[in-house]
């Protein structure tokens, strides 16, 4: 980043893997003047402040707005319409108003009810992040070559306009490329992509816990035969997942539907010793990671070692 | 490895990913003095002499046997007790043959009712693979620092006994550590480690394949949301992974019903919004995950770069 700053003064509200990874590499890249921070963990403040990862932290949310020009909200996704309507009144006109959910609709609804209309709300949503949680999780470079979608309210006057364009500058100057997105169509999108995978990878490795006839030993012991990645995706944070099934309630339970529906179809195929079913079901997917592959989403020649020896 | 190989002449039938592997294995760690090698498909066999990576390749599997101290079989799953019941009567006395396949009921059943009582018949299973198949997708280290299960027949006679130390020691090694396991315990641990998790990824990546609402584009787009870990185990063989099916139904019908109780129970807590039984299930997955790198299943600092940037 050269030149000048996005926005001069960021307020990052929720310092957890991406509040800190969004202070980290803002900082980095001279992204913003400066940064507030504030965590509703008292520990949390500590680390930030222990950790420089911001200009000042306050114990109170609305003192670190106070003339913010972008404001942040990376909380747990159920706490963010609370968070809006304790800071609206508190938010220096003309400032944006962000998100990193994984939910749209019900930020975008907290955001029209509660926010005044002198400030530009544009939710938004990075697709980054790890198993891991906390502001010492957080890294720099998380948001390089990923994309952050925007999900802005459906107006298109001049001044709102320029607020997206410059959001949509701030994550691009982060590393990531931006994709505009109808809400609901968002909270589809990410029901199949993320939140159905996580439900599922929490079940299975739930599942095989309870097995008494296979220990836990045995179950870590062979992980490496397919189980193991699933243990990853259900190592993430449990209160920010529970808050998203909680938020995308509709569209989760819909794709669940149909996965159902498609598992009973295989669970048939398998009692009834149908081979041609399994086998053309099991060929078609595997077009599909091709593309994956393609589409520069899986860097398949520098994660080599990684993905060679992990099946059975 | 230095000093005499294992076994003076080794027979591998089937050169794909895990009988290429092998091959290349131990030639580069002169555990065997040579090799010779068959595979049912012309292409395969002419690609595996281009390869060099057997002093000779049968057309007949009768004949690539013929002398041979181990006999590896390394065909999907269902084809091999046929494979063995065509060659009991050419496999010299005092030979041990074994196989490499996933599910072991089936195999260990076909062993015992078609070979010969002159042959130590040895089942066996490396917990090692990958997504890609066939001959060029083998490599010599595939089997280093993985486990490889054996599934002796239950007799404690001396000479059985050597030939299972033999064959361990031949895995070892290979850079494997060996353990051995009952038949049917071993088809019901990896009914849960690694074929439940390959059913399902197969499964959702084809539920994402058919929504109509969201293109296969958005699919693969925003993957790193979780959903990418899912398209390459669902990358697969599909001839093997259909046989899998077959050969172990019922250990996999039985977790898959567990695997639906279970998402029945969340699915319900979902819809009902139950907040608490969500966090309380997500918060002791995450556990799971724990033990799993303690175990050094999962090279977590290794592979660092690739486990911090893939979840949303």
């Amino acid at each position: 980043m050269t030149g000048a700053p996005v926005y001069e003064r960021l307020a990052i509200i929720g310092c957890g893997l991406i509040g800190s990874s969004v202070a980290r590499a803002a900082r980095a890249r001279g992204v913003v003047g400066s940064i507030a921070a504030h965590d509703a963990d008292a520990d949390v403040r500590a680390r930030v402040a222990k950790l420089g990862l911001a200009e000042a932290v306050f114990d109170d949310p609305r003192a670190a707005v106070e003339g913010a020009d972008l404001i942040l909200l990376a909380t747990p996704p159920l706490a963010i319409g609370a968070v809006a309507a304790t800071l609206g009144a508190h938010l220096k006109p003309g400032a944006t108003i962000t998100d990193v959910g994984s939910v749209k609709g019900a930020v975008a609804d907290a955001f029209a009810a509660v926010l005044p209309g002198t400030v530009f709300a544009i939710p938004g949503h990075p697709i980054a992040g790890t198993e891991k949680s906390g502001p010492d999780a957080g890294f720099a470079t998380l948001f390089d070559g990923r994309w952050a979608i925007l999900t802005p309210q459906d107006r298109d006057d001049a001044p709102y306009a320029a607020a997206v364009a410059r959001l949509t500058a701030f994550w691009e100057a982060l590393g990531s490329t931006v994709e505009r997105m109808d809400v609901k169509h968002h909270d589809l999108v990410l029901a199949v992509t993320s939140h159905l995978p996580h439900l599922i990878a929490y079940n299975i490795v739930g599942t095989a816990d309870d097995l008494q006839e296979v220990t836990r030993g045995e179950v870590i012991k062979f992980s490496a035969g397919g189980f193991r990645d699933f243990t990853r995706i259900a190592a993430s944070d449990p209160i920010m997942w529970r808050d998203v099934f909680l938020a995308n309630k509709d569209a989760v339970l819909e794709v669940l539907g149909r996965f159902n529906e498609d598992l009973q179809a295989l669970s048939r195929a398998i009692r009834w010793g149908d081979g041609e079913h399994l086998q053309d079901f099991f060929s078609r997917t595997r077009s599909i990671r091709k593309s994956v592959i393609e589409a520069g989403q899986e860097a398949d020649e520098v994660d080599f070692g990684r993905h060679r020896n992990d099946q059975s």
